[in-house]
């Protein structure tokens, strides 16, 4: 079995993909389902999140780690872990981590999302599914590389290489280099240059919130059975 | 002064940009220089360096880590510095490093090639050109980051912060830390998969080279006056 962290999304992708978006859109997606929503739906642009409103339907999402006008909730975990999403769906889009599983869903056969909040599941499950490959997708900011996803990434990694044998590639030599050698995860995320983004605009609970390691055992899972997803939009259950 | 390492070749930069592509573009790059060559030409595609066929002129390159064929040379440090290129214009034409060098070369003002070999020469003349920004790209393989290049921005980036101060970003902070973290440069070079596949080809003499640090001062620098460089060749003494 392989295992593969890529630093930034890569495109080509043959079995199990694990979507990291830590800062806040894979552990804001978590929180929703926790908070008892039906399913996520996964946009590829905020128009066609509007395209999917409706009864039941919820909207929830960013850029530049603001809501989106027009939007119900932000891409915020803190304020998503204070409601009760039973019944609903939530269509979601975010500047990084949507596109991210949008990458991931082109070619992979089985797409997950993780976050620290549910690493530990996250990695169970992607083991569980994998036959040939897991590869971690770091979401990273604007094309760039991200410190809190990279970690992360070393996080499942140091999971999953304690569930099996695996050869390793670069990016996950230098995820788990980056995880060993890394301070408390808080620190870590505050350290960031978009966790810093999020102190400076007020937003330091979700910072926290998403610091927290494997509190969760929900892991969204990619629907691909007839009309559950399209190029429009990825539904996650 | 801001610090920046890109994992992989991004595409917006604004001031110096340093292009790190260690196994083997940039490391052969500068021996070309040291062993006299008048020039560098770095095309796009072999067959730009086809076009630039003529007197006086020799070809360099590889695909899949082997010369093309039609090449007067593969794209080795050691064979490089095993000739004399004087009065030559060596034309090159890799897989990663001459593409990254095109990325950097679009947006950047002034761009640089090093590899472990010239990294202390490479920081201070990076250092003594910005005014604003050192951005350092790593070339990566086939749109991964590799360890091999991560580890040699972190030597670069720790030269240039004994240099002078830096904001840092995220990609520095892990370049750094996989630099700080790693066994010597040869185990470093020798484990990383692009260094895997030079051995599997017979290649390891080119590693070892390659593992050399600060053993160069030459720094091959982006010419930009009229006619110097082009879409086409960039040219570097």
């Amino acid at each position: 079995m392989r295992l593969r962290v890529d630093l930034l999304p890569h495109g080509q992708y043959s079995d199990v993909v694990i979507v990291v978006d830590v800062l806040r859109a894979t552990t804001t997606a978590v929180t929703y389902l926790e908070r008892g929503a039906d399913a996520l739906l996964l946009t590829a642009t905020p128009e066609a999140a509007f395209v999917l409103r409706g009864e039941g339907v919820v909207l929830g999402g960013e850029r530049g780690g603001l809501p989106i006008p027009g939007f119900d909730f932000g891409n915020s975990p803190v304020e998503a872990a204070a409601q009760n999403f039973t019944g609903k769906t939530v269509v979601m889009n975010t500047t990084n981590g949507t596109g991210a599983a949008h990458t991931g869903a082109a070619t992979g056969k089985h797409v997950l999302l993780a976050a620290l909040t549910n690493a530990h599941a996250a990695a169970r499950r992607a083991r569980a599914m994998a036959t040939e490959e897991i590869a971690i997708v770091c979401a990273g900011t604007d094309g760039r590389a991200g410190l809190e996803d990279v970690y992360a990434a070393g996080v499942l990694a140091e999971y999953l290489l304690a569930m099996g044998t695996f050869t390793i590639d670069d990016g996950t030599r230098m995820a788990l280099t980056v995880r060993r050698s890394a301070d408390s995860p808080l620190e870590t995320l505050s350290s960031a240059t978009h966790g810093q983004t999020l102190l400076n605009l007020g937003l330091g609970d979700d910072v926290r919130y998403a610091a927290q390691i494997s509190t969760s055992t929900v892991v969204p899972v990619l629907l691909e059975g007839e009309g559950q997803s399209s190029a429009d939009a990825l539904r996650f259950m």
